[in-house]
Protein backbone atom coordinates (compact mmCIF):
# COMPACT_ATOMS: atom_id res chain seq x y z
CA UNK A 1 0.00 0.00 0.00
CA UNK A 2 1.20 3.19 -0.87
CA UNK A 3 2.09 5.67 2.34
CA UNK A 4 0.46 8.88 2.02
CA UNK A 5 0.35 11.54 4.46
CA UNK A 6 -3.52 12.82 4.74
CA UNK A 7 -3.44 17.08 6.60
CA UNK A 8 -6.72 18.07 7.93
CA UNK A 9 -6.59 21.34 9.40
CA UNK A 10 -8.24 24.86 10.40
CA UNK A 11 -8.67 27.74 8.48
CA UNK A 12 -5.54 30.15 8.45
CA UNK A 13 -3.40 27.21 10.76
CA UNK A 14 -0.85 27.04 7.89
CA UNK A 15 -1.59 23.50 6.98
CA UNK A 16 -1.59 23.86 3.35
CA UNK A 17 1.71 25.63 3.67
CA UNK A 18 3.22 22.61 5.51
CA UNK A 19 1.66 20.33 2.97
CA UNK A 20 3.46 22.20 0.31
CA UNK A 21 6.76 22.23 1.69
CA UNK A 22 6.73 18.94 3.03
CA UNK A 23 5.88 16.82 -0.33
CA UNK A 24 8.69 18.99 -1.98
CA UNK A 25 10.83 17.77 0.94
CA UNK A 26 10.01 14.32 0.18
CA UNK A 27 9.82 14.36 -3.47
CA UNK A 28 6.25 13.03 -3.83
CA UNK A 29 3.00 14.78 -5.03
CA UNK A 30 0.56 16.94 -3.33
CA UNK A 31 -2.61 17.32 -3.92
CA UNK A 32 -4.68 20.10 -3.09
CA UNK A 33 -6.05 23.37 -5.61
CA UNK A 34 -5.49 20.47 -8.22
CA UNK A 35 -7.96 18.48 -6.62
CA UNK A 36 -10.51 20.85 -7.71
CA UNK A 37 -8.94 20.88 -11.02
CA UNK A 38 -9.57 17.29 -11.39
CA UNK A 39 -12.65 18.01 -9.82
CA UNK A 40 -14.18 20.41 -12.19
CA UNK A 41 -12.87 18.34 -15.40
CA UNK A 42 -14.95 15.14 -14.19
CA UNK A 43 -17.85 17.29 -13.14
CA UNK A 44 -18.69 20.02 -15.40
CA UNK A 45 -18.85 22.64 -12.21
CA UNK A 46 -17.05 25.85 -12.28
CA UNK A 47 -14.07 25.41 -9.92
CA UNK A 48 -15.16 28.29 -7.94
CA UNK A 49 -18.45 26.38 -7.55
CA UNK A 50 -16.59 23.08 -6.67
CA UNK A 51 -14.06 25.09 -4.50
CA UNK A 52 -16.89 26.29 -2.46
CA UNK A 53 -18.51 22.71 -2.61
CA UNK A 54 -15.93 20.04 -2.20
CA UNK A 55 -14.85 20.67 1.58
CA UNK A 56 -17.20 23.34 3.50
CA UNK A 57 -20.72 23.16 3.70
CA UNK A 58 -22.30 26.30 2.21
CA UNK A 59 -23.19 29.36 4.05
CA UNK A 60 -26.26 29.11 5.13
CA UNK A 61 -29.40 26.76 4.53
CA UNK A 62 -26.73 24.01 4.05
CA UNK A 63 -28.74 21.75 5.72
CA UNK A 64 -31.98 22.22 3.03
CA UNK A 65 -29.14 22.65 -0.14
CA UNK A 66 -27.05 19.57 0.80
CA UNK A 67 -30.32 17.24 1.14
CA UNK A 68 -33.24 19.24 -0.68
CA UNK A 69 -31.91 19.94 -3.89
CA UNK A 70 -31.93 16.89 -5.46
CA UNK A 71 -32.92 15.23 -8.49
CA UNK A 72 -34.35 12.04 -10.35
CA UNK A 73 -31.40 10.24 -9.14
CA UNK A 74 -32.15 11.38 -5.77
CA UNK A 75 -28.45 13.20 -5.25
CA UNK A 76 -27.85 16.67 -4.64
CA UNK A 77 -24.98 18.44 -6.22
CA UNK A 78 -23.20 18.02 -3.21
CA UNK A 79 -23.55 14.70 -3.15
CA UNK A 80 -22.79 14.50 -6.71
CA UNK A 81 -19.43 16.45 -5.76
CA UNK A 82 -18.80 14.26 -2.72
CA UNK A 83 -19.19 11.15 -5.18
CA UNK A 84 -16.16 12.51 -7.74
CA UNK A 85 -13.99 13.85 -5.46
CA UNK A 86 -14.18 10.49 -3.68
CA UNK A 87 -13.36 7.99 -6.92
CA UNK A 88 -10.31 10.86 -7.99
CA UNK A 89 -8.83 10.50 -4.25
CA UNK A 90 -9.31 6.93 -4.48
CA UNK A 91 -7.62 6.76 -7.51
CA UNK A 92 -4.96 9.16 -6.45
CA UNK A 93 -4.04 6.66 -3.84
CA UNK A 94 -3.36 3.68 -6.32
CA UNK A 95 -0.82 5.63 -7.70
CA UNK A 96 1.82 6.89 -5.48
CA UNK A 97 2.94 7.90 -2.36
CA UNK A 98 1.51 11.41 -1.98
CA UNK A 99 0.55 14.29 0.56
CA UNK A 100 -3.07 15.23 0.50
CA UNK A 101 -4.23 18.42 1.59
CA UNK A 102 -8.08 18.26 3.48
CA UNK A 103 -11.45 16.74 0.95
CA UNK A 104 -12.02 14.26 4.18
CA UNK A 105 -9.30 12.19 2.74
CA UNK A 106 -8.33 10.26 5.57
CA UNK A 107 -11.48 8.82 5.76
CA UNK A 108 -12.59 8.08 2.13
CA UNK A 109 -8.80 6.22 2.49
CA UNK A 110 -9.53 4.39 5.50
CA UNK A 111 -7.70 0.78 5.27
CA UNK A 112 -6.91 1.58 1.37
CA UNK A 113 -3.57 3.12 2.17
CA UNK A 114 -0.96 3.11 4.83
CA UNK A 115 -2.32 6.24 6.30
CA UNK A 116 -0.51 8.76 8.37
CA UNK A 117 -3.37 11.49 9.43
CA UNK A 118 -2.68 14.62 11.00
CA UNK A 119 -4.49 17.79 12.14
CA UNK A 120 -2.57 21.10 11.71
CA UNK A 121 -4.70 23.91 14.03
CA UNK A 122 -3.15 26.94 15.88
CA UNK A 123 -5.08 29.58 18.66
CA UNK A 124 -7.42 32.03 16.69
CA UNK A 125 -4.85 35.18 17.33
CA UNK A 126 -1.95 33.80 15.27
CA UNK A 127 -4.42 32.30 12.83
CA UNK A 128 -6.25 35.79 12.19
CA UNK A 129 -2.59 37.87 12.34
CA UNK A 130 -1.91 34.58 9.07
CA UNK A 131 -5.11 35.24 7.04
CA UNK A 132 -4.48 39.03 7.52
CA UNK A 133 -1.37 39.03 6.02
CA UNK A 134 -1.98 36.96 3.37
CA UNK A 135 -5.03 38.20 1.91
CA UNK A 136 -4.82 41.39 3.85
CA UNK A 137 -8.19 41.48 5.37
CA UNK A 138 -8.76 43.54 8.40
CA UNK A 139 -8.84 41.64 11.86
CA UNK A 140 -12.51 41.67 13.16
CA UNK A 141 -13.65 40.47 9.76
CA UNK A 142 -11.33 37.90 9.71
CA UNK A 143 -12.08 36.44 13.16
CA UNK A 144 -15.71 36.08 11.90
CA UNK A 145 -14.56 34.37 8.67
CA UNK A 146 -12.21 31.86 10.46
CA UNK A 147 -14.67 30.95 12.69
CA UNK A 148 -17.38 30.75 10.37
CA UNK A 149 -15.30 28.60 7.49
CA UNK A 150 -13.86 25.90 10.81
CA UNK A 151 -17.76 25.71 11.23
CA UNK A 152 -19.07 24.86 7.60
CA UNK A 153 -15.62 22.93 7.19
CA UNK A 154 -16.78 20.77 10.66
CA UNK A 155 -20.50 20.32 9.26
CA UNK A 156 -19.56 19.04 6.01
CA UNK A 157 -17.37 16.45 7.55
CA UNK A 158 -19.82 15.58 9.88
CA UNK A 159 -22.33 15.08 6.98
CA UNK A 160 -20.25 12.66 4.63
CA UNK A 161 -18.38 10.81 7.42
CA UNK A 162 -20.18 10.96 10.48
CA UNK A 163 -17.11 11.68 12.66
CA UNK A 164 -16.07 14.82 14.89
CA UNK A 165 -14.18 16.93 12.56
CA UNK A 166 -10.61 17.89 14.42
CA UNK A 167 -10.81 15.52 17.36
CA UNK A 168 -7.46 14.16 18.63
CA UNK A 169 -8.42 10.53 18.56
CA UNK A 170 -9.31 10.44 14.85
CA UNK A 171 -5.53 11.46 13.84
CA UNK A 172 -2.08 9.81 14.43
CA UNK A 173 -0.73 13.21 15.71
CA UNK A 174 -2.26 17.13 15.89
CA UNK A 175 0.68 19.97 15.79
CA UNK A 176 0.33 23.44 16.68
CA UNK A 177 1.53 25.33 13.64
CA UNK A 178 1.15 28.52 15.86
CA UNK A 179 3.74 27.54 19.02
CA UNK A 180 5.62 24.60 17.19
CA UNK A 181 6.02 26.72 14.30
CA UNK A 182 5.86 25.86 9.98
CA UNK A 183 9.27 24.69 9.43
CA UNK A 184 9.07 22.17 12.82
CA UNK A 185 6.19 20.70 11.69
CA UNK A 186 7.62 20.08 8.39
CA UNK A 187 10.43 18.23 10.33
CA UNK A 188 8.53 16.07 12.18
CA UNK A 189 6.02 14.65 9.35
CA UNK A 190 9.11 14.39 7.16
CA UNK A 191 10.70 12.12 9.71
CA UNK A 192 7.80 10.37 10.48
CA UNK A 193 7.51 9.46 6.50
CA UNK A 194 11.04 8.33 6.47
CA UNK A 195 11.06 6.52 9.30
CA UNK A 196 7.39 4.86 8.21
CA UNK B 1 12.83 30.63 32.34
CA UNK B 2 13.22 26.56 31.79
CA UNK B 3 12.45 24.25 29.40
CA UNK B 4 9.80 22.15 30.96
CA UNK B 5 7.72 19.26 29.23
CA UNK B 6 4.57 18.30 30.68
CA UNK B 7 2.40 15.21 29.60
CA UNK B 8 -1.10 14.81 30.11
CA UNK B 9 -2.42 10.92 29.08
CA UNK B 10 -5.31 9.02 28.80
CA UNK B 11 -4.73 6.32 31.31
CA UNK B 12 -3.53 3.43 29.51
CA UNK B 13 -1.84 5.08 26.51
CA UNK B 14 1.91 4.82 27.96
CA UNK B 15 2.70 8.48 28.25
CA UNK B 16 4.10 7.83 31.85
CA UNK B 17 6.82 5.62 29.77
CA UNK B 18 7.12 7.99 26.89
CA UNK B 19 8.15 10.86 30.20
CA UNK B 20 10.62 8.27 31.62
CA UNK B 21 12.22 7.39 28.50
CA UNK B 22 12.37 11.21 27.24
CA UNK B 23 13.55 12.26 30.62
CA UNK B 24 16.64 9.78 30.45
CA UNK B 25 16.95 10.34 26.47
CA UNK B 26 17.67 14.24 27.54
CA UNK B 27 19.23 13.65 30.78
CA UNK B 28 16.65 15.86 32.70
CA UNK B 29 14.43 14.74 36.04
CA UNK B 30 11.07 13.68 35.41
CA UNK B 31 8.60 13.75 38.17
CA UNK B 32 5.87 11.19 38.25
CA UNK B 33 5.72 9.56 41.80
CA UNK B 34 8.26 11.58 42.89
CA UNK B 35 5.59 14.30 43.38
CA UNK B 36 3.39 11.78 45.26
CA UNK B 37 6.34 11.09 47.41
CA UNK B 38 6.61 15.18 47.92
CA UNK B 39 2.95 15.64 48.20
CA UNK B 40 2.71 13.33 50.91
CA UNK B 41 5.76 15.08 52.98
CA UNK B 42 4.36 17.92 52.57
CA UNK B 43 0.91 17.33 54.00
CA UNK B 44 1.02 14.48 55.90
CA UNK B 45 -1.96 12.55 53.72
CA UNK B 46 -0.92 8.56 52.86
CA UNK B 47 0.57 8.09 49.41
CA UNK B 48 -2.24 5.71 48.57
CA UNK B 49 -5.05 8.57 49.79
CA UNK B 50 -2.86 11.33 47.77
CA UNK B 51 -2.53 8.82 44.38
CA UNK B 52 -6.04 8.34 44.12
CA UNK B 53 -6.86 11.84 44.74
CA UNK B 54 -3.77 13.99 43.46
CA UNK B 55 -5.15 14.26 39.51
CA UNK B 56 -8.17 12.08 39.32
CA UNK B 57 -11.75 12.84 40.86
CA UNK B 58 -13.12 10.38 42.97
CA UNK B 59 -14.94 7.24 41.59
CA UNK B 60 -18.28 7.94 43.18
CA UNK B 61 -20.55 11.50 44.42
CA UNK B 62 -16.83 13.29 43.61
CA UNK B 63 -18.91 16.53 43.11
CA UNK B 64 -20.12 16.30 46.98
CA UNK B 65 -16.62 15.52 48.10
CA UNK B 66 -14.80 17.76 46.06
CA UNK B 67 -16.67 20.59 47.71
CA UNK B 68 -18.89 19.44 50.95
CA UNK B 69 -16.49 17.66 53.06
CA UNK B 70 -14.85 21.27 53.37
CA UNK B 71 -13.52 22.49 57.16
CA UNK B 72 -13.59 25.71 59.54
CA UNK B 73 -11.09 27.10 56.77
CA UNK B 74 -13.32 26.00 53.53
CA UNK B 75 -11.19 23.82 51.93
CA UNK B 76 -12.11 20.20 51.29
CA UNK B 77 -9.53 17.55 51.69
CA UNK B 78 -8.76 17.53 47.61
CA UNK B 79 -8.31 21.42 47.63
CA UNK B 80 -6.03 21.32 50.38
CA UNK B 81 -3.90 18.49 48.25
CA UNK B 82 -4.08 20.50 45.24
CA UNK B 83 -2.47 23.98 46.88
CA UNK B 84 0.38 21.40 47.90
CA UNK B 85 0.34 19.53 44.64
CA UNK B 86 0.71 23.09 42.73
CA UNK B 87 2.91 24.95 45.12
CA UNK B 88 5.31 21.80 44.55
CA UNK B 89 4.91 22.00 40.92
CA UNK B 90 5.70 25.94 40.89
CA UNK B 91 8.64 25.29 43.22
CA UNK B 92 10.00 22.01 40.72
CA UNK B 93 9.84 24.55 38.13
CA UNK B 94 11.89 27.36 39.23
CA UNK B 95 14.83 24.47 39.69
CA UNK B 96 15.91 22.70 36.10
CA UNK B 97 14.37 21.78 32.99
CA UNK B 98 12.70 18.82 33.76
CA UNK B 99 9.37 16.25 32.35
CA UNK B 100 6.08 16.40 34.41
CA UNK B 101 3.47 13.58 34.22
CA UNK B 102 0.32 14.68 34.59
CA UNK B 103 -1.46 16.86 37.45
CA UNK B 104 -2.64 19.67 35.63
CA UNK B 105 0.95 21.08 35.28
CA UNK B 106 0.69 22.62 31.82
CA UNK B 107 -2.31 24.36 33.98
CA UNK B 108 -0.66 25.10 36.84
CA UNK B 109 2.74 26.70 34.96
CA UNK B 110 1.16 29.14 32.50
CA UNK B 111 3.48 31.66 31.51
CA UNK B 112 5.58 30.49 34.35
CA UNK B 113 8.15 28.44 32.21
CA UNK B 114 9.22 27.59 28.37
CA UNK B 115 6.41 24.89 28.12
CA UNK B 116 6.18 22.25 25.52
CA UNK B 117 2.60 20.98 26.28
CA UNK B 118 1.76 17.34 25.25
CA UNK B 119 -0.95 15.03 24.86
CA UNK B 120 -0.81 11.21 24.76
CA UNK B 121 -3.05 9.11 23.76
CA UNK B 122 -4.15 5.94 21.86
CA UNK B 123 -7.40 3.85 20.66
CA UNK B 124 -9.27 1.95 23.24
CA UNK B 125 -8.32 -1.68 22.09
CA UNK B 126 -4.26 -0.80 22.26
CA UNK B 127 -4.71 0.84 25.19
CA UNK B 128 -6.75 -2.05 27.19
CA UNK B 129 -4.05 -4.86 25.58
CA UNK B 130 -1.67 -2.43 27.54
CA UNK B 131 -2.80 -2.76 30.51
CA UNK B 132 -4.24 -6.37 30.54
CA UNK B 133 -0.25 -6.79 29.85
CA UNK B 134 0.93 -4.56 32.59
CA UNK B 135 -1.63 -4.99 35.15
CA UNK B 136 -2.72 -8.46 34.17
CA UNK B 137 -6.52 -7.80 34.17
CA UNK B 138 -9.31 -9.05 31.93
CA UNK B 139 -10.59 -7.40 28.95
CA UNK B 140 -13.74 -6.03 29.66
CA UNK B 141 -12.73 -4.95 33.51
CA UNK B 142 -9.92 -3.41 32.02
CA UNK B 143 -12.22 -1.40 29.28
CA UNK B 144 -14.43 -0.33 31.81
CA UNK B 145 -11.40 0.58 34.16
CA UNK B 146 -10.14 3.09 31.16
CA UNK B 147 -12.99 5.20 30.82
CA UNK B 148 -13.84 5.37 34.28
CA UNK B 149 -10.19 6.81 35.08
CA UNK B 150 -10.75 8.78 31.86
CA UNK B 151 -13.97 10.00 32.74
CA UNK B 152 -12.88 10.82 36.39
CA UNK B 153 -9.07 12.44 35.18
CA UNK B 154 -11.35 14.81 32.70
CA UNK B 155 -13.91 15.62 35.81
CA UNK B 156 -10.54 16.66 38.13
CA UNK B 157 -9.23 18.67 35.61
CA UNK B 158 -12.31 20.56 34.58
CA UNK B 159 -12.68 21.25 38.60
CA UNK B 160 -9.37 22.82 39.12
CA UNK B 161 -8.71 24.43 35.87
CA UNK B 162 -12.12 25.09 34.26
CA UNK B 163 -10.16 23.92 30.72
CA UNK B 164 -11.52 20.95 29.02
CA UNK B 165 -8.77 18.00 29.61
CA UNK B 166 -7.20 16.39 26.24
CA UNK B 167 -9.03 19.06 23.57
CA UNK B 168 -6.43 19.49 20.89
CA UNK B 169 -5.97 23.27 20.88
CA UNK B 170 -4.87 23.11 24.82
CA UNK B 171 -1.08 21.32 23.84
CA UNK B 172 1.10 22.16 21.54
CA UNK B 173 0.85 18.37 20.15
CA UNK B 174 -0.98 15.18 20.82
CA UNK B 175 0.10 11.96 19.66
CA UNK B 176 -1.18 8.48 19.06
CA UNK B 177 1.18 6.55 20.70
CA UNK B 178 -0.66 3.68 19.53
CA UNK B 179 -0.20 4.48 15.80
CA UNK B 180 2.94 5.89 16.28
CA UNK B 181 4.66 3.66 18.79
CA UNK B 182 6.14 4.67 21.89
CA UNK B 183 9.86 4.89 20.50
CA UNK B 184 8.87 7.64 17.77
CA UNK B 185 6.90 9.71 20.81
CA UNK B 186 10.16 9.81 22.36
CA UNK B 187 11.77 10.92 19.16
CA UNK B 188 9.81 13.45 18.31
CA UNK B 189 10.02 14.82 21.70
CA UNK B 190 13.62 15.05 22.23
CA UNK B 191 14.13 16.55 18.87
CA UNK B 192 11.45 19.65 19.74
CA UNK B 193 13.21 19.80 23.07
CA UNK B 194 16.53 19.96 21.72
CA UNK B 195 15.68 22.29 18.70
CA UNK B 196 13.70 25.14 21.48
Amino acid sequence: MNKIITISREFGSGGRTIGKLLAERLHIPRYDEELIDMIASESGFAKEFISERSEDAPFSGWLSNAFSDRGFDGLSSQDYLWNIQRDIILEIAQKDDCVIIGRCAEYILKDRADLLKVFIYADIDKRTERIVKLYGERDISSKKRLKDKDKRRAAFYHIYTNIEWGKTQNYDLSLNSGTLGINQCVDILANLYENR
